[in-house]
């Protein structure tokens, strides 16, 4: 534990958005750290108890518009942007000097190549995408206290990667049949107006989307494989729900040879005991309402004897341990403050 | 009954909308109309059944621009566009000797002043405001059955009106306090993109909007007046549900006189013993689930011995009774249909 | 098209549940038909228009106990019974002569070991598995028009084999990796008072549940093998969704050899295209919306070129194509009417 | 600001509710307080994280079944019990000497009559209405830190008083003409399997209930007049709303003179400029969204100039400034910890 220290001042870019004002709530309850400015695009001039009334009382700040100068008095800038935004900011920042964890899909990456085709966009700075260090922190605290730049996860691969991940380092799945289905809620899709999200179109209706494009595919891939050594193709279909927080994911595995829930429980303990935000448990299937408001990611598992597969489940808050909450987790480590402080 | 004449032709202007949807989808249950063609502004092009996929395999038609040469051809015209631009085509329609059903507000306020004041907007055809007819079956049936042009009334004062007419043309209630508080599905608010009217900021969420000048209030005050035979001024607070569907309104009455809930009964009787889409009861509190998908009103009341003031409740669907549906009644009433052809 | 006989008259079993007072609402608008006796067992006494306040005005029958004498004065009676409770009425009803369609699993399963195994509970009327026809109109029309005792296929059954067996027919797929995924509204969970399904905790949630022991595993395996000609064996998830009716079905299959959009819509074409209520496209990603409150089911598909692995998709109304709805194509079938009466 | 001390204990009676539970939650976050025991009912020996997954990591305790000897080892109890049941534990507690904070109802009412009346049941321990104190902090915070017993506010009161009760302290209202408006998500019917409040019923759907005869009514009225010097009778109306969380009050009210919205906010700004918890804006409207998570109060007011009639709104969260937020206000300010602690 460090002495906090409260001048470590705090920025964030898009700060109106779900994501954004998520950091926003959560610095305000850290203690060592001041949070401002808070840029934002369309909302300059507003103040933020305008669009975020819950925060009323509280701050009386203002969105103000981008200012690299302005930025660069920060320790740390979040960039909570829409995707591709980021890419002339983060060098700019780096430039500077200024720390930065960017919580969109831009540097996510090590390949230009499966960002040009995912996100339908040219990569303008593919010499930061080896410098930025994905910001799993249960699979890489330590380059994540090392790191100037931190790509924070996408949401699905988190709750993805989380409940996979130590089943691909013990071998114990066939990498050729990982079937991954994703729910996720609409906030999740960020903060716009489009007809298609709107409540008349969304309340009482489930749809998948994307299938078989979505741009988390190689951010998944790439870390399956990172961890595995070898090539690792996934299935992954996301859905939209009619809820607003949460993902819940749901994976169908087969299984190389066979294992007991006990075996999965010693797995999940040997990578995870010491881990403050990964809860597992064999016996409880995993819902929304037991991670929404919080940072923690519930796991759970079912041996299939009749067919020999692994239906492994999760669940995840999209705005928190899917993204801010995530996010302020990265900056305690990279800052040096408590893992846990203002999540909890 | 009249012997049904599948040659009576009907369009809809607006026909990518909720309401207008909506129509469709009665008017392909009735058996005495043939429907087309479907007029939209912004959907010209595409398939009906690519906006309302529930209607794929059912209509193979593709929305038209909007031409009076085509409108003419049929028998009625249904308008169920936004506030604003019914103004030019109603006319139109009516010197080609269309028969025309307005779901919207244009033609439903007999003075162009208070059209001016609450629809923000001067109103381009005023000479046909007293040629309109307002449409609620249940008290202008006769002129409905003569009239060439039907202002169908808003969904808001369809669900105050029925339940309120009764009392006020047996002169129990105190014209001076009519206290009344609705609450409305989203679909209320039309079919467009608005990041207000998102999942992620609907679901969960209600509040009060257009407090105190609503466009609706001269239009529910000016058919009390008309039965009461007086001024009559309404206290109108509307509130945004998250559901899609489905209009509740609570009205707090003062009485003039002491009365009991089977002398209120009676007073329903006398009004709506024939009307096939009115129903009442002294026990049984109305909900938004016992009318969605119908063309019913279910009204309640309870008379309060502690203040001496009246608790009316009445309940519609607001696409149906509240638009599409009394609009559908009404051209049964306007060609001679049985009242209820298409809508049970 | 025959003469319509309105003496046919029908009578429902399980009449004040979900499935139940669904089938009267549809008989309601069948031209062919009289509904009635409605057998309850804990409503029994109350007006049907009390439990299903849409229906008051409509229907002024009450709910009646269970007499054979009553139920055998009937041409058909639908059972919409909790799994176990048709096992006594089904053989009695056959003895009586009556026709019976039961929306419950008892019947289903053809071999009484799965029935135990899945549905914990001997199965009492064994003999009686092999003389219920499976009503899936799609695959078995003959048989059904034939049939005294139809079982109705269970909802994540439909949403699931209607898509699939085209495929298994044709053998492309592999056998041994069918991976599906289904979630469904809460209407699916029947009509009762339980805390686990109440609003507050199912509100904003999901969750996956009975993991790889859901009872309509034997049904899917059974009716998959039948055509394949060989074990098949699934691996099924189902999930409860926050939304009130719907199913939507995501199954990840292996092929066995390349295929492409167009030859999948070839087979679908080949097997549906007289089909009044089954719809398909390579474009459109089926959703609830498009199907809720309508008997058909919807379609999609994606193969994913990366993966060589297909998606296959699709929704249907729990209640309607899911239960009643299909109930009633059933019985139209097995009665001689027009297969779509009372359905569109 | 005291030296906060750990030791002090708080028990939990009714842990395992809505309430209970929210209570929990929010001791986990205070600073000044040690938590346990959690006595329960139906739930006793039940970890706390199976019925509160989210709690899972963080509490590893198990609900206990009531004893006054583990009780009274504690300086504070919460009862956040049904209806009923704090009447014989309140009495014992007192007599121990622990100070109790009652989240119920039984000991709001000063008239042991009104309490039969309204509660259905006899007062078995009157003579503790009068040592009771009304934990409403904004008005009667002397006498909460002086308290051994305080009655906390019923949701719906807490959300009416605090708009209110500077309008009748001022006098400017018609004490005759208040007519109240509530609806509130269904976490405030507490925790229980109830066919009428599940999913199926809820979703989509809105009601009032208890019209006329709810048990806040003698609550509400005795604070007004407590403060207007006079008997005051209100008309309030409560409506269920298919939301989880959140109570939304729109109050109609007749002005004694004319008042203008900036008079209204200098009497706002009299009252509660000090007060950590209310905000007030003459030009924002109250929602769910705004306050749903915290202990605020949201006020909004329009005086409409065509009716001379003033339109009160307020939002609270039912299961913070509702119940638990402002049982932990009270502590606070009981126990002299910062009034805020935990609650920001």
């Amino acid at each position: 534990m460090i002495i906090q220290s409260p001048q470590v001042r705090i920025g964030i870019a898009g700060a109106s958005g779900y994501s954004g004002s998520q950091l926003l709530r959560l610095l305000l309850r850290h203690t060592g750290v001041a949070v401002g400015p808070l840029f934002a695009n369309s909302s300059v001039g507003a103040a933020v108890a305008t669009l975020h009334p819950d925060l009323s009382g509280r701050v009386d700040a203002t969105f103000e518009p981008w200012e690299i100068e302005q930025a660069s008095r920060c320790s740390l800038i979040f960039l909570a942007l829409p995707s591709g935004e980021a890419l002339p900011l983060l060098p700019l920042l780096a430039q500077h000097g200024v720390k930065v964890i960017d919580l969109g899909g831009d540097f996510r990456l090590k390949n230009a190549a499966n960002y040009q085709q995912f996100y339908r966009r040219d990569h303008t700075a593919p010499e930061y995408l080896s410098k930025a260090v994905y910001g799993l922190p249960e699979w890489n605290r330590a380059e994540i206290a090392a790191a100037q730049i931190i790509a924070n996860p996408g949401c699905y691969p988190t709750s993805i990667l989380l409940p996979l991940l130590p089943l691909v380092a013990a071998g114990v799945i066939d990498f050729d049949c990982i079937i991954i289905h994703s729910m996720s809620g609409t906030t999740g899709a960020g903060r716009s107006a489009s007809a298609e999200l709107s409540f008349s179109e969304v309340a009482g209706n489930v749809r998948a989307y994307r299938v078989g494009d979505h741009q988390h595919i190689p951010e998944i891939e790439q870390a399956l494989q990172q961890v595995a050594g070898r090539e690792v193709t996934v299935t992954f279909t996301p859905h939209l729900l009619p809820v607003e927080r949460g993902i819940l994911t749901t994976m169908t595995l087969a299984l190389r040879r066979p294992i007991t829930a006990p075996e999965l429980g010693e797995l999940y303990r040997q990578h995870y005991s010491n881990e403050p935000f990964v809860r597992w448990s064999p016996d409880r299937i995993p819902d929304l309402r037991g991670v929404v408001g919080t940072n923690f990611i519930d796991i759970g598992y079912r041996v299939d004897p009749r067919t020999g597969r692994l239906t492994l489940m999760s669940a995840i808050d999209n705005l928190l341990k899917g993204a801010a909450g995530q996010a302020v987790q990265n900056m305690n480590i990279q800052l040096g403050f408590d893992e846990t402080e203002g999540l909890l």
